[in-house]
């Protein structure tokens, strides 16, 4: 089976999740600044899982950019992302609304570790189609950065109940040690 | 008239409900963990419906991937089951807030039934354009689960009014046969 | 210019006007059949403005593929019909929530005339570009049909203001003259 | 890296941003002329975000066709884009509904004047990895439109705190130096 379709139906649905997040930023009460003041917890928010979906959209973009074919299995692996994905909407205006809340940022950090699981099982389903000796297994490698990700999400969920800012900082660092692969600190990450 | 934009269309449309369902997920008020309670059925219909929606997509992929031709009847087919598809954001909402009461299960069965109708239909118009002797014909065979689907969903609206828990346990029934489809169970059914 | 963009971004703005209407049709409050009942005017609106935007589908499908190339007027002409289709969600919100005012009936065919107006821009733009001997200008002809429903939707704003039937009737006759080509009535027409 | 997905993951969040604003475009209250009065300012915001997302979607659109690949330095300096102009929908209801009150106004051009920075980055990490003497350099010239447009932006934010209406005007100004590129205006400009 062709992964053409595949790769298009993701690119549309990760494009919408992270287009249609902007629609739980509700348009400011009042016309002066003032009125701006209590949104930058949200707006804190929609930046970090802005960020965090554009990971995924680049991942998957480079994962499927070594993928031959797909299967039944993938296909449904990768919807289960997508779905994870789709909540981020939800679980980013839960966390923005109540000014981060523990809860809330420990359902945040859950669906971000709900994701990289997911992540990993589509992999893994990729992986198991391709054998060992194959440019996607050899691109994909023992991917320590997923591995470890998902081992700091489930700190950060735990860690909120001490201090959810402890949780919301470590976020940050995930997101960062994607976004800014360059640094001496993801280098050392990597190898 | 090549299939190709039709196919686009086709994903692009049920990228965008599977996706938009999530805007019925209403931010929880509160923020601890009993805000989230009242929403376990409203997010228990999500799934089912991201379920739902999913196995359409992956019926239509594998439908029009044996598909040569489209025609205007063709069209217009689509284009109802991307109506009745299009609804299911708003069936699976007035499920989930109304706690499975009997009307709104009945209205969810319903418009899987419709689906599973205007699936029917589709297949038809594409069986029609073929012929009887083509790659197409043969890959849609009796189409025995789609039959089976429609008539347990028709069974299910009507028995919901016995109990809807009957209602919701067929709805998911028909979403594990086509799920699952290498169980014992649905290989069964296939036979 | 190539035309492979334009039909994707079109196909995509089209894609999204169709499936997010029904955001505007809100989840029934109560859980009885007697909930549903208010909202059949909601319902009727939402399946005529579906059949709507899908007749503008099918035709943009049909006009782009006769194309060979675009230039910066026709993709402005496009983009003035997608602003015109981009009003429906929302003018028939306001006809359906309104149940057939006299003048949410007239806005709505108001944004109906603008659409059509915008097409022929459209098709003039194109005609312009690819000159009267062309594929192109064959297959679009005296464009008879579209005439005719810009004339009859223009009419039916102004008798909206002796009868909002007579309005919503031209609007369905201009719809199933569209969606019923083999009729012998659209064929009467087209002569 | 090739380009294609790149290209269609931006023509897709474009195109969703460009039809989501028309979602806060709320349904009048009321059926009669009214009504519709006090949501002039909502529609005219409206109108202008909508060709301001249609002058992107063309740049974009005009930019990425001369170019030859991409890099992770794009895939981000484009999301950047991309972030910027997702805030659109929210900035143009923010003005809109506050009929141009001073901050709304300032907010709308200070979001305009991001995204013009963002594309000006977006611009430089392309020409970067393509260099000086190619045809991606050569289409891109000095860019004289895009360094006037930033530098009225700027000048409308400050001069909103005089009157907003210069403001406005400023924002419709530059609006119009993209769409009307053949009047004399415009020439006079780009020399």
């Amino acid at each position: 089976m062709g992964k053409g379709r595949v790769e298009a139906f993701t690119d549309g649905v990760v494009a919408i999740i992270i287009t249609i997040m902007v629609l739980e930023l509700k348009v400011p009460h009042g016309e002066d600044f003032s009125a701006l003041v209590p949104l930058w917890s949200i707006f804190f928010c929609y930046v970090l899982s802005f960020i965090n979906v554009g990971i995924y959209w680049n991942n998957l973009h480079n994962m499927f950019h070594a993928v031959q074919r797909v299967d039944g299995r993938v296909l449904w692996a990768n919807l289960n992302l997508l779905f994870w994905l789709s909540l981020m909407p939800v679980t980013t205006a839960f966390m923005g609304e109540n000014h981060f809340a523990p809860v809330p940022v420990a359902v945040y950090g859950t669906d971000l570790a709900l994701c990289a699981i997911a992540y990993t099982i589509l992999a893994a389903a990729l992986h198991r189609l391709h054998g060992n000796d194959t440019a996607f297994a050899k691109a994909l490698g023992t991917d320590r950065k997923g591995k470890l990700s998902l081992t700091v999400y489930i700190a950060a969920v735990v860690l909120t109940f001490v201090s959810q800012w402890i949780g919301v900082a470590l976020y940050v660092l995930v997101a960062m040690i994607w976004l800014v692969p360059d640094t001496r600190f993801a280098r050392v990450i990597e190898k």
